[in-house]
């Protein structure tokens, strides 16, 4: 019998964040504040914020100590299994090997309870009785609310009302950890009832939420937001990813030629290949790809500039690869990589040079799915769906080269809340999107006059 | 950081299972022919059921070989982990250690397809080319077109209409496995024309599912039948369970006081409990609990007696705690409960004394589902929730008398699928069910003249 699962014991769990922003070789932009378009500071994070999260937003610590009492938490599911792919190899007749790092094990079936525990921690170290954010399609409401559960901190949730609509067993997901769950836009905020003003009957959106969610948090002494992915914190926690895979594929005795994940706000692509970043800004040789929908197309079709994080343009003006806070994705099913924008460092590392990027429509990627459900059994997220693409297009290539290459991707979450987009695949009720540049332009031209993004 | 996971390597996955009919201090009573009463012989069964399996059926041998081509798939996801329930050990206040075996992370989210894998490959190895089965809330369905997508064999599902419109996600599922899913009664089978003459609307129900894939298989020589629990071959194959259980135990340097499992047709609790039983054979302390619904109380309000294992009346009659085949089980969300009867081997361990039964209503099944769920993360199935109601019990019982315990318990899937029962739970709209005695003893009276189950 192949082994083909590489696992780690609870005490191989790591111990500390990587943090890469002492490494990155050109440096960091600092995000700006919207009015004086200065550098912002901490005091202008702090209603949002607790300090704790803040401090990792700028350290310049290359190693960050996990707290004790955040991986008494996460040891309940981590580290998460390291597996070989060794039926979806045989199915493609590739020389390559094909492993895959599986964050669907995670009660609430993605990595983001690798962020949300540690940033309830905080909060609640700090006192906060409240935390208040926004969801789209769920996964991330499911996760803050799972992280509040455990810590005893009051979750508040704007969930957009055609999601609320369309996902109720996400809602209840969310519920029966106890969160609290409001279809957004809500008659609870000033941005809800002038939305609601306007119009009645409106679905919402994430910007919509995202604005109900600040704005609760700017405006109760108890509360505080949370952000589930783009921010440097964010993706600091999500950096427990790649450290165990390092670990795991040192086991498994291959060293990745590739590395790959999907990228919606960027947070679980950088989570795998952050140290595989720092190898490779050691000298390693190692080939780092992120993998987007091509009707979102940031990081392929988007400038580097300055531009709001939400839609709404209530956020500091980060320094990312942005489509414009103003662009609409089509509604693909992936709704977590329909974001405008992605993580600065993520960003960062593009401009770098030390990532590639590719985009893929809808239809692949189910296609994609598809033969990895039936040949490994999991069923994966639509958004993982991206990356599973990306590293069958890898394996294809090394047949065609009959070249012996070791592949690694993150499978970030399972489907079992998306099965309503594989009934659509199934029945060949889905679509792929055309994006005319028209509409990148448009878009493109409401930033432009933003401050460009080059050194301060 | 404490250890909370007793995790196994690829290499230590048993490779054997284990059969229990040699080590019965009273041995067990052979199913009857329900035309002559006569013992079935292989010959009967050769129509629905490989040989292989048959002789399964009826092995002496305490250990049988798992194939490797078995061991190949269930090491995707086995071993299975035990973990240790810390954050509800704490949230109880009792001194009683408690471990869970975790079945949930299986692609089909349950312990059944420990058994789907080997039965499809029994069938493939015998030149099967179709299966066909039955499944009402969709477990079972799912791990028997995981497996035979594995195998390349067609798998052809009966769902019970209700379920079929009321669980899309499930048969979709099942689709994206390859499955072909009918609703039935369908206009497929003899069976299910007679019943859609005389109702056109009949929503279905387990009985008629059961015999429209029996006939499908009987009436078809490329096509078997598969059954998810009760017979002795497929609760052989779930011990599996129980043999890893019992190796990470060791590990955890405990002896289980307390071995506990939710028990519908039998097979998750037996496949966790058999080895423990073994020990109790031999002379080993430990209290073996079988949990049922009080809704569908077969093993504390049915009788040891002879009885079909379906509803219509399709099957051998089975030696077997049974409420008649003609009882219909109040609708609880746990689907995988409503069974009349119970697996031979599991009525045999009881009459034997070498467990014991206790009997939970709805509702306090969902609430220690939910405290499990606010503790641990993992949200279970309905089904499960009645192991943990048995658990927290015997952690409450061991608080109260002081007494330091190990409690072992089966979480034998995830509820992923079950959300609506649990929104129905939170919304306060779950009912307990009153069950007549007149309705007891109405089903008894119906077989109370079948063959009794005495020694042969």
């Amino acid at each position: 019998m192949q082994q083909i699962k590489y696992l780690l014991n609870d005490s191989d769990i790591p111990r500390q964040w990587y943090n890469i922003l002492p490494d990155l070789p050109a440096g960091m932009l600092p995000p700006l504040h919207p009015a004086t378009k200065q550098p912002v500071g901490p005091d202008d994070l702090a209603p949002l914020f607790p300090m704790g999260l803040i401090e990792q937003e700028v350290s310049p610590q290359r190693w960050i100590d996990i707290p004790p009492e955040v991986l008494d938490i996460l040891v309940r599911w981590r580290p998460s299994p390291l597996i070989r792919a060794v039926a979806l190899e045989k199915a493609l007749g590739t020389p390559a090997k094909i492993f895959y790092k599986y964050e669907g094990v995670s009660p609430a079936g993605s990595h983001k309870p690798n962020t949300s525990i540690p940033q309830v921690y905080y909060n609640k170290k700090e006192g906060v009785k409240r935390i208040a954010t926004e969801t789209g399609a769920g996964q991330w409401g499911s996760a803050l609310s799972l992280a509040c559960n455990f810590f005893g901190v009051e979750a508040k949730v704007y969930m957009v009302k055609i999601s609320y609509q369309q996902k109720p067993y996400r809602r209840v997901m969310m519920e029966t950890w106890g969160g609290s769950v409001t279809p957004s836009p809500s008659n609870e905020t000033n941005a809800g009832r002038k939305i609601l003003a306007e119009n009645p009957n409106s679905t919402g959106s994430l910007g919509i939420a995202i604005s109900e969610a600040v704005e609760d948090a700017a405006s109760r002494a108890d509360t505080k937001y949370a952000l589930g992915s783009v921010l440097n914190h964010v993706l600091l926690h999500q950096t427990i990813i790649g450290l165990e895979a390092k670990k795991q594929m040192k086991i498994a005795g291959v060293d990745p030629d590739v590395v790959i994940g999907c990228c919606g706000g960027g947070s679980n692509f950088y989570g795998l290949s952050a140290p595989f970043i720092q190898d490779k800004i050691n000298g390693a040789k190692v080939d780092i790809v992120g993998c987007e929908p091509a009707s979102c197309p940031t990081l392929t079709r988007g400038h580097f500039h300055y531009d709001f994080g939400d839609s709404v343009g209530m956020t500091p003006l980060l320094p990312m690869h942005t489509l414009g806070h103003t662009f609409m994705p089509p509604s693909i099913h992936a709704g977590g990589l329909r974001y405008h924008g992605m993580a600065p460092i993520v960003s960062e590392v593009l401009r770098q040079k030390l990532m590639r990027a590719e985009a893929f429509n809808q239809i692949e990627c189910f296609q994609a799915a598809l033969t990895f459900a039936r040949c490994e059994g999991i069923i994966p997220a639509p958004e993982s769906s991206h990356a599973i693409r990306g590293a069958i297009n890898e394996a294809l290539k090394a047949k065609e080269e009959g070249k012996e290459k070791n592949i690694l991707f993150l499978l970030s979450g399972h489907g079992h809340f998306d099965m309503s987009a594989y009934e659509a695949f199934l029945a060949n009720n889905l679509g792929d999107f055309e994006l005319p540049q028209g509409e990148i332009d448009r878009a493109w031209n409401a930033i432009k006059d933003f401050p460009e993004a080059k050194e301060f």
